[in-house]
């Protein structure tokens, strides 16, 4: 069992990040994974309805760090130092994304988790991303 | 002598990226390389006034993107196809920040360039990061 | 059904790559997924038996290289453009790598994998490593 | 001035990994910076004299590796926890490579630097890196 449930990420969310807290829905969590939606807003696209590189990023990052929390508890203080993302493939137009992440490490210092993300209703990658978060140590 | 100049390129984002494009001063191009400034507004910030992890990705992309079309002319189709972005320090409250970019490859498929980002004021880089472009055929 | 059989690309290797060849054997492959073991030898160690990071490097990039033959045929010219590679764990010592990899994109000028490797015997990732290859235009 | 002069680390080099030591030549150091040669040998070479992938990989980890060491002496378990690369050009055949790194952050527990290298007589890029190096407690 995680450490946080669906309920406790989403008042975390809500209380440290309330700017985008909105944007993202967490879906699934569990034994080292999370599936996590971005709600596609206006704000999100670019000319044509592609969802921006920047949001795709975004999606990442929070699957990650909302994976990597419910394993340890709310550490706001967890930081990204790395990643690196392939974006594969357009996103559909104005339409959902959902990322499925994993941790693949979860050691005293560093975590690193990789993530899929594909468009809602169709399962091909759109990006793939591996990120590192350095964990602060405990006070 | 570069293609596009930096009147150019601004009146380029205004049309092609109108959402985005008043978030970005090109300060220098040339010579394969471009100096493009973000100018940081209250929904760049996350809670203690630190620029946000998309806005950083957000402006390594555009300096990449803006200095491979100095270079080949406006193919707003250009697509980014890989990042790998480091964080490394925490940049100032509430500043803007500065990219430093150059292009370090420019084939006929794919481009390549490295960006280093500080906040304005301090020249500690505040994150690194590489990007690929693919190139879209000429029609 | 892939293009070339395990005995096709192991053949393929040998001709093509005959110094290192013999480092790699295919175990599995189909449906855009390959398995690939690195035999260990004195020459991939560095003191105290850990197998070396160029090594680990060599595995991901054949195992990613050899998916890819598999699903187009044997473009002897595709060349990897880009490599991002997550040490995580330390490798047993003197013991075999198995990298499972998987073709995530198979585009006509590119191609993007990712690969998980571990010791043999012991499923706990000990690197991830995401590449792409820059496929060359039919002649 | 630097914690370990060139000669220091050649010495380190060749005790600690008397395997590849005599692979490469540190040309120059000091300032966050370090220039190190690949002197390439056949064993390097892939059919056609090209350097191998993962000697190029070998030389992007060893110059970060020892312009680390530089700065904070001999610590031979600083250990690599991300490297991306970018492949840019073919090598000139059997010829020596040159890498030319840089520290871009040296924090109590990580490590960042990034590095470009040439072919020796051609300073167009081959191939750029960046990398992470995880710095182990003072015992």
């Amino acid at each position: 069992m995680t450490k946080m449930t669906i309920e406790a990420l989403h008042a975390f969310m809500a209380e440290a990040f309330p700017q985008v807290s909105g944007d993202f829905t967490v879906e699934e969590v569990g034994d080292l994974r999370i599936r996590v939606r971005m709600n596609i807003e206006e704000r999100h696209l670019r000319p044509g309805g592609t969802v921006s590189g920047p949001s795709i990023f975004a999606l990442a990052d929070v699957a990650i760090y909302l994976g990597l929390l419910a394993e340890i508890g709310p550490e706001a203080l967890a930081v990204t130092t790395n990643c690196s993302i392939d974006f594969m493939r357009k996103p559909a137009a104005a339409t959902d994304l959902v990322a499925e992440a994993r941790l693949l490490k979860l050691g005293r210092v560093l975590a690193v988790g990789d993530v899929l993300i594909h468009s809602a209703g169709d399962p091909s990658p759109v990006a793939r991303a591996s990120l590192t978060y350095s964990i602060p140590p405990k006070r």
